[in-house]
């Protein structure tokens, strides 16, 4: 890449596909790829094996090369402006990648018997998720199963997965009535995380292998026929007030009981 | 307050009070007073009997006169450009308040010796905070003690807290070698939250009434004498990243286990 000239024009058809890859989800699907920014990000991305393409400012080259430099992955050199152009923060780092996206569908062998499972129905904050996501990595949940969520791959959720984005197993889900048969059978229980009274408190849930935790959506919550999916419905006692727990929270303190739990 | 006439001027006297109080943490301080916006905050603040002032968009009184006349608070009518003026959010709903903080001093009557206590040591961030604060008061701990963080009176900590800002007592505390002293006096256990590996994982640990758990800042965590002010050292087990824990996710697993032990 020495050789190489520096990219200064936002018309360059290389800087265009990735602010296309930020700003569009739909481009961002049929690509399969996604926008990773940051150096440390990038370089947990180059880590994993996961970049398509690095776009580097001649300053952070002159800087970071030691730590970029990657014989499998091809590097363009961009000018600071274009640096500036690029970037979603307001310090930017000058360092960018493209990374395949390795989001999968479910299929027959996708769940694991003894597996610990996070289902996300219909959740829409990129930043609940991003956390969700970061805290999934830290406790080793088998994968996480979306239906209808915001985009895992927008640059708010990449961001805020702090590298997550590249490790945790995230996998699309149809509805509850048909994920329902693919949990029953491996004999992984589901259990529907709510706020009725009638729930069981989640310290006398068995919540060790093979079971799925799902949680419903910030404003509405899990909706009914999720629910009927579900062998039980849990709850998180609260002594306070039961608003209060927002859903990156009980999301993390129900991971936490299903690693805890052996 | 019928008869009172709107004020459109941004150079009015309250006008300027309330954007002060926004944006100047030391005037904050002197005059003990915090800003809230948006009709479900300042409810809650009505509620808690915590409003100081009201300042309402004659649009927004025409909707919800009802939920906001309060015999108890001068309210003034603002136009709506003025409701542009004075919020943080994209959307304005048109209803803001001047609110009485309570955040105390620590004294020797404070603490109970079968509380339950997160100590939060130069914590940064006002999303974290305000996250923390609203898990406080969804899990009833008595009390959130802070050493040298953010402003939990800032327009973003209140946003973020949901209303716990007007519930969850918080309390300014002086360094580690001071406050371990009110710990000692009371009996209460301090737990320093760590990533050391000689820490004692947190299911091992006592955590029920009268116990304190001390959280450090999101980057570099407890400093030294803070760790060496506590009893024992506890870490959370994790299988995967250990970095992918925030400090708000942590404070709140921790709080979990605070009121699960009895």
């Amino acid at each position: 890449m020495e050789q190489q000239t520096v990219i200064t024009s936002k018309d360059n058809s290389l800087i265009r596909r990735y602010r296309r890859i930020c700003e569009d989800k739909r481009y961002r699907n049929t690509s399969q790829l996604f926008a990773a920014e940051g150096l440390r990000l990038v370089c947990e991305a180059l880590q994993e094996g996961r970049c398509a393409a690095l776009y580097v400012t001649e300053s952070a080259w002159e800087k970071h090369a030691e730590e970029l430099r990657d014989s499998l992955t091809t590097t363009y050199l961009i000018s600071d402006a274009l640096g500036k152009h690029l970037s979603e923060t307001e310090h930017p780092q000058g360092v960018f990648a493209l990374c395949y996206s390795t989001k999968k569908p479910l299929r027959a062998d996708t769940l694991n018997r003894n597996g610990r499972y996070l289902v996300l129905y219909e959740l829409q904050d990129p930043g609940n998720m991003g956390m969700i996501l970061r805290t999934a990595d830290a406790f080793g949940i088998d994968a996480v199963l979306t239906y209808q969520c915001c985009d895992i791959y927008s640059p708010k959720v990449v961001r805020a997965t702090m590298g997550a984005i590249f490790r945790v197993p995230v996998i699309d889900v149809p509805p509850a009535s048909t994920l329902r048969l693919y949990f029953e059978e491996k004999g992984i229980r589901s259990y529907a995380a709510v706020l009725h009274p009638d729930a069981k408190p989640v310290t006398e849930c068995r919540l060790g292998k093979g079971c799925a935790v799902w949680i419903g959506n910030e404003g509405n919550g899990l909706p009914e026929d999720a629910v009927a999916a579900c062998e039980e419905k849990l709850i998180i006692p609260m002594q306070g007030n039961a608003e209060s727990l927002n859903a990156a929270m009980a999301a993390g303190l129900l991971m936490w009981e299903m690693v805890k739990q052996k």
